[in-house]
């Protein structure tokens, strides 16, 4: 099966926004057996729109928009789909009674303009969109599909994985494609290149090697005409890199660190407290992203300067001992904020940023400390200026406490 | 002048890449006064390649290619050129013998493979790739320019500024096109849409409506014959924009929330503390990207649990009487680590993150409270759950803060 993906928007063409959509449809549809061969970006143009649409009808068996179903005449996918298919747009008395329930809920007035939202064609039937006002369509028609989906990333994302990739499962038919990520930290990706390519010589499974903000992933894709067969080659393969990189894989799939670490706090019944200095909060709202909600995270304290250290439980002495960049002092933040907030684990992390040597202590230096009731582990990183330091420590901070979560050195 | 875009590989199909050369160059071309009617993003495939050069061809005055430039198999865009035009792909000696000197600056053998590099068609002329092996090539005919381009955007982004923009400059006596975009908060895309399209009847200046993570924007773009004349049609259309949306806009262009406040706190020799509930650090991270090497900021707290607040320093009773998700409730916050971490101004954010009503509050009520020496300011909002209420919620604090900090009501 060909898929084309239209992604719509002026503000595509006009460099304002980046067309993280078409990324993320990419590497969704390989899962599902589904070729893209092409993506088309056009702007809020009904001519241009509609020039593509009738191309990629000729070309593909399906295809996917994103964008141009709000609420504004700009927003014009609806119309250009109706006049190419040659059907009438009506609004759909469902539809808007649900757009109507979903400003109710937010306590704000529906402006006449979001009524649009609510027209749908013959041809289409109306996907739900929980998190916006705009409803996806799915139409098909002369053995073609189309499914036209919202722009914004967080609307399109969740209409995909909810209704779109359940209804596209079930009517193909093809190649079992089976993907596995690894993800890894601690390796270049140079490095795992070299290691890792002498077990891929053939082109099937592929094997994709990719640099992250979480560490190096790797990816493999099998294709079988069994669903078995795919299992067994991506296990296979699995179990080489496994023994390979052993130390280094953190997780899989869709998994993230922060997530990672969340699990096994929860699990243990540990609770966790931090202490940051350039990371700046970096590292505990990635950790209340996933632990908000749960008693696992008592807080944190966020302190650039030694002064805020010092207020926040450090010793005087300590830092003008060994400087507040040390692993000591990371040590020190990490017990400070543990006993201040009776955290079970205290965290510390402290480095240079850049673009200014302090201390003595060039940017890319970054120590990290944990701090349980019975023991205390140190490390510390130099990691090349030109990344983004803040991310990679926090990161580093993330896949230190796995490793001590599970009593891994 | 009409352009398109082909961005070229099947990394970009296969979603391991985003392409972020097709945005770098969409924001580029509107200030050369070209205007950007189409992207195709096609893979290393020589059909479908050629079927995009062919229809881009018969509709734009300029096509840029990104891609494809490199010394393998799949780097296919020369050949599909050259094919295209109908003329014969030859190695130029010159450029074989620069890109031997490249791979003789680097230490390096140049492989077999590279030669490809150093062909070129009659019709074209090479442009300079100082930072890769890959030149990229200028081509005019039938009055039209053909413009390639290596992939990888250090390499691309550097030819661009050096060498193809000038050249464009030179070729280019079109209209002048100036953009204006005004950032503001506190408004739905609804709202702003309904407010301001009476202003903005005619399609020139354009306007453009985009709801973004920190608030809408409105970009104003105007086409003129001279540039006296556009700056005057974007001046008027925003003195009217001003006029109507004067206490919601926040700023203009590549303005962002936490610069101007920032800015603003440095300005007035002001130090800034925060404590933030459910917003979990993305107040002190944002806060830090700006601030990271000022001593402005003198750090945050996080603290999600009431536990976690008392022992900061907010009131057990205040607690009890009114709640922690009050309007009490943050300010008690904010003076609390204003006094601790002896700042100036202290912050405090609380709020229902959700999905769970706590203390009687619903999701997406959001409690901000801003303490200076003088005065003291709280203020409440009630966004729409599907929102990312981190986010939104760090964004409102700083809107806040900016206001207090201009002494706007």
């Amino acid at each position: 099966m060909n898929a084309e993906v239209l992604s719509i928007g002026t503000e595509l063409l006009l460099g304002e926004v980046i067309d993280t959509n078409t990324s993320y449809l990419a590497a969704q549809l390989p899962l599902l057996g589904i070729n893209l061969h092409r993506v088309i970006l056009v702007g809020d143009n009904r001519e241009r729109l509609s020039e593509a649409l009738h191309q990629a009808w000729k070309r593909s068996d399906i295809i996917f928009t994103s964008g141009g179903l709000g609420p504004t005449e700009d927003d014009i996918t609806r119309e250009v789909i109706a006049e190419f298919l040659d059907e009438e747009l009506n609004v759909s008395p469902e539809l808007e009674q649900e757009l109507r329930l979903f400003f109710a809920r937010m306590g704000r007035e529906m402006s006449s303009h979001n009524i649009k939202q609510a027209t749908i064609i013959p041809s289409a039937r109306a996907i739900p969109n929980p998190r916006g006002t705009a409803p996806g369509w799915w139409i098909e028609k002369e053995k073609k599909i189309i499914v036209a989906m919202p722009g914004p990333p967080w609307e399109m994302q969740n209409m995909w994985v909810k209704e779109v990739m359940p209804r596209l499962q079930q009517k193909i038919q093809g190649d079992f494609i089976l993907s596995r990520t690894l993800k890894t930290f601690g390796l270049s990706e140079a490095r795992v290149n070299e290691v890792v390519s002498p077990l891929f010589v053939s082109a099937d499974p592929e094997l994709g090697i990719y640099a992250k903000p979480d560490g190096i992933h790797l990816r493999i894709i099998a294709r079988a005409a069994k669903r078995e067969v795919a299992e067994k080659i991506i296990a296979q393969h699995e179990a080489h890199l496994r023994e390979i990189l052993a130390k280094y894989i953190w997780g899989f799939d869709n998994d993230t660190l922060e997530g990672i670490v969340g699990e096994l706090l929860i699990e243990k019944g540990l609770t966790l407290a931090t202490m940051e200095s350039f990371t700046g909060g970096l590292l505990a709202s990635t950790l209340t992203s996933v632990l908000g909600n749960s008693s696992s995270y008592k807080g944190g304290f966020v302190a650039s300067s030694n002064e805020a250290k010092i207020t926040l439980g450090v010793d005087t002495q300590l830092i003008r001992q060994y400087g507040s960049i040390s692993t000591e002092g990371a040590e020190a933040m990490a017990m400070a904020v543990c006993q201040r907030l009776g955290a079970d684990i205290g965290v510390g992390v402290t480095g240079v940023a850049g673009p200014d040597i302090i201390e003595g202590k060039s940017p890319g230096l970054v120590y990290i400390a944990i701090c349980g009731d019975r023991e205390k582990w140190t490390g510390d990183w130099n990691f090349p200026p030109p990344l983004q330091l803040n991310n990679i420590a926090t990161v580093a901070a993330l896949f230190a406490l796995r490793q001590r979560l599970l009593s891994i050195n």
